[in-house]
This record gives structure tokens, sequence and C-alpha cells, in this order.
């Protein structure tokens, strides 16, 4: 997805979100948020979002001198949703459809993410936990189901902290000996990095490597030789978040998106309501 | 009151707005929004916002060869307003309190702005009249009674098209001899011109100047001669709207502010929550 001219008020409000979070006074914060406007001025609309959040944030944890300004969020939130997945696990048990109920709630868990919003509260997880079955939702479960059935190597990006304990129900169903994942390499807003990956037991269940860049996304020119091994010789992408399908929801790949649309963009993007929990496909034809 | 780092991202939305209202293609909306980038990365914070929302205005109206984008938009609420204008004045006078009835609906008025939101609709401004008596307001009516008692001159500050018919039910109860109207020279924003004081019925009310200055505030620096000879000689100043409160509220002069507080910004500077209808004091003291 290339960047809107509605993206750059929100890559200044991210910036000053960010700015607020380490506490920048008003000079540093001035200073950020000028070379954000020279920037985003400046920079290629045709390259994806996620280019210009991965400079926004390096600028400020260089200046700032603040290598991880979301760690206490991120590990508050992998304790918050490792503490409610085994009451997430029983409800995909004893769903009807227990594939839709598990993306339902992995999707949910992309509500976590200090990206897209200015914050987002444990007491809003949990309700839309409690609505997770009920809310709107768009996309072909069956098609997903069919496609991972199919599929000899899975490539799972996840996205943020917290949310990849809720992409274990999603884990939890997939034959995992095909499954690799795929984090961040480095702190970056709230995404998970290795480190998050083992908090909720990720790397008990399937092989994790990271995308060798520390954009929001995978955006391909910028990540690593490893990652793009593991890009190319998968035939099955399950992406999490908006960063991941604003860098890969234009490329011809088999591949899944799961996430929730959280900024009018993405979701005018998707051809959807915000708000709305989206799985849908993009490049290899269904089956 | 100086240009907050908050105020950058609504100056990008603001001119993605205004795009949109005039229908520019993608490539001149684009060399828009990057000049306003790149203005507002050197502009000098100090200055009020109407500074900048001059230079964006002005941008789009030259670049588009758009003189007047909300000319439609003015006309309408115009005609609205004086539609409602009767109802108003009976409610006015069937108020405990009349004086206080007035204030609160001229600053009811003061919801018709194109440049603080994304647009507002008829229906929302009938909402906000009929809870005008009930809904949050903040001020001392007391305190501004006596300062128009005591004053030789009033300069009175309009702010936009359509809510200058709300003005008028405040007018009504001033003493009109010793009062004089100040509007814009020529369309920025929606703000009232010397044409929309005409329709709504100003001009045969009291004499009305302009502020000889495009900014959507009376920015001092950048007013003409004879608005600043009425302005230096009034011993009290009625100014509307966020951008005369934006322009004028540092001001060591006997002045009353009413406003709708409509961004968060503003609110803050005002110590009030969003939303809330607020007569507010600078300058001289009371008595």
């Amino acid at each position: 997805m290339r960047t809107y001219l509605d993206c750059l008020p929100c890559f200044l409000r991210q910036a000053l979100d960010v700015t607020r979070l380490i506490g920048a006074d008003e000079e540093l914060s001035e200073r950020i948020l000028r070379d954000v406007l020279q920037t985003a001025s400046k920079m290629d609309y045709s390259q994806p979002p996620p280019v210009m959040g991965k400079y926004i944030h390096r600028l400020v944890r260089d200046s700032a001198q603040a290598p991880d300004p979301y760690a206490s969020l991120k590990q508050s939130f992998n304790s918050m949703a490792l503490r409610v997945y085994p009451e997430l696990a029983d409800m995909v048990r004893q769903a009807d459809n227990p594939l839709e109920a598990a993306v339902r709630l992995a999707i949910v868990g992309n509500l976590i993410d200090f990206g897209t919003a200015s914050g987002v509260s444990e007491e809003q997880v949990q309700r839309e936990v409690d609505q997770a079955l009920d809310n709107p939702f768009q996309g072909d479960v069956a098609s997903l189901e069919r496609a991972v059935a199919q599929a000899d190597s899975i490539l799972y990006l996840f996205d943020n902290a917290g949310e990849i304990a809720f992409d274990r129900l999603l884990l939890d169903l997939l034959p995992l000996e095909r499954v690799v994942g795929v984090v961040k390499p480095s702190p970056i807003i709230n995404d998970a990095t290795l480190e998050d990956a083992r908090a909720c037991g990720i790397t008990d269940m399937i092989p994790v490597v990271d995308t060798g860049s520390d954009a929001p996304g995978a955006v391909l020119e910028d990540c690593g030789e490893e990652f793009l091994r593991h890009y190319r010789r998968a035939d099955l992408i399950l992406a999490k978040g908006q960063g991941n399908y604003e860098a890969l929801s234009h490329m011809e790949k088999n591949a899944f998106f799961l996430l929730k649309a959280k900024c009018s963009v993405v979701a005018a993007d998707l051809g959807c309501t915000g708000g709305t929990m989206v799985l849908t496909r993009s490049g290899g034809s269904d089956s």
C-alpha cells in the first residue's frame, strides 16, 4: 500500500505520541517534529507508510537516546495477554467454528498497537475479547483453511508484543512443523521482538527469525537476507497487522492478512468500515 | 496563544480538507501538502496558529485558482442561521437571564467553523441550539455585563459566516451606538466577510470594518491600519471564535473571548474540557 496524503497528519501524531512517552522536553520535541515535517515533505509517497514509521522512531530513539521507549508497555501487554490466554483457548475450543474463533481472537490481539492510535488500554482489549465472536468480521475462513492444508511452508509474520500471545490460538490450529515465525530484530514501537516471542512461549512452538529491518512492517527492500530466503521459500504468508498489510499487500505472493482496520486510510484501502476485523487475501489465487 | 506541536497534525488536516473541498487532483493536493509540510518545518512556533492558517489557505486559493472555496457553505449557513434567528430571539426573550442566553447562543453559532473540524452539519448546529441553555458553559456573564456598561467603545470581532446571525442575539442586548463590528476583508476558510455581514443584517445594526488581513483571526502584526486604529481606540474587545482567541488572548487589552473550545489544544490552553462553551476575559481587570 502506498502512503496516502491522509497518512501525513498521522505521522506527526505518531511522533508526538512517542516524544511524550519518553518525556522529551519541549526543545527536543520541537527538533524531532521539525525533522519529521521536513522529511515527510520530501518522502516518496509511492513507498508504504512503515518506511516513514521506521524513520520517525529511529530518529526518536537516536536523538533522545531512548533505545526502547515502549519496553514497559510491551512487558505489561505480554503479561496481560498470557493471563487471558487460557480463557481464550477455552473460547476457541467451545466455538462452533474453532478456526474462525481463533482468527477473530488473533485479530482482536492486533488492537494492542501503539503505532496507529494514541494508546490502548487493557480494558479496551478485554472489551474487544468479550465481543470477539460477535463484532463485524470480513473474510473467508474456509479459504484460509484450504490454503493452510495445501501449503508446505508457512511464514507467520507477527506484529505486536502482547498480540503474539493471541496468535498462539491460531498457531495451535496450524501444522506447526511447517510454520516459521517472524519478529522484528530490534525495538520499533511495540512490535514484538525475539524477547517477546520467548516471553509468550512462541519460541517453544516454532522457529522464529527476524525481518532484519527496524521498519514496523516487513518492507522487503529493507529486510535482511535470512528473512528474504524464508519469504521466497514460503508458499503461504500469514501476516498480522496494519504495518505488514501496508508493506506487503501489493506483492505477488500467496498471502493472508489478519488485522483490525484501525485507521481510515487502511479501512478505505480494504473497502471496509473502521474497526472491522479483517482476514483478506492477496497474491495467489484461491482453490 | 503560541502554536503548539499538537497544532501541526491539524495544519495538515486543514490542508487536506480544503484540497478535497475544491476537488483538487492528486498531483496538486500532493504539491500543496508537501509545501505545507516544508513551511511548517520552518515556522516560528511562538506565532499564533492563524499565521499558518493564513499561509495554508492562501496557498490553496492561489495554486488551485479557487478564490473562495467555502462560498456555498457560507451562503448555506447564513440562510440556515437567519431561518432559526426568530426562534433563537424568542429563547433569549423568555430566558431567566437573557444576556447569558444570548452569550450561550452566540457561542453555539461558533460551531459553524470549517477550520477546526472536518466539517459541521446543519443538524449538528440545530442539536446544539436545542441544548444551548443546558450544555457546559464556563464564564462570568455578570462581569461581561459590567464591562459593557463601562465601555465607551466596543469592538466586536466576528468569526464565521452563519455564526454572525447568532451574534445578532448578543448585539440586540448591547448599546449599538458604541459598537463597531469587524469581519475579514476577503475569503479565508468560512470566516465572515462584509458580504456575509450584509446578508445577515449586521450592517443595518452597526458600522462594520475589516481586519485588513486574510489570517483566520486578528493577528495584529498582519492587520491593516484602519482596523488597528479601531482596536487601539476601543476600551472593550468582544472577540468570537478560536482564531481570534489564538491571535489575541496574550494581548494586554480589555477583552472577552466567546468561543466553543473545539480542539484539545485550545481547550487545554483555556483549562476546560473539549466542547465547552467559554466566555473568558483577558487583559484589563474586572471591577
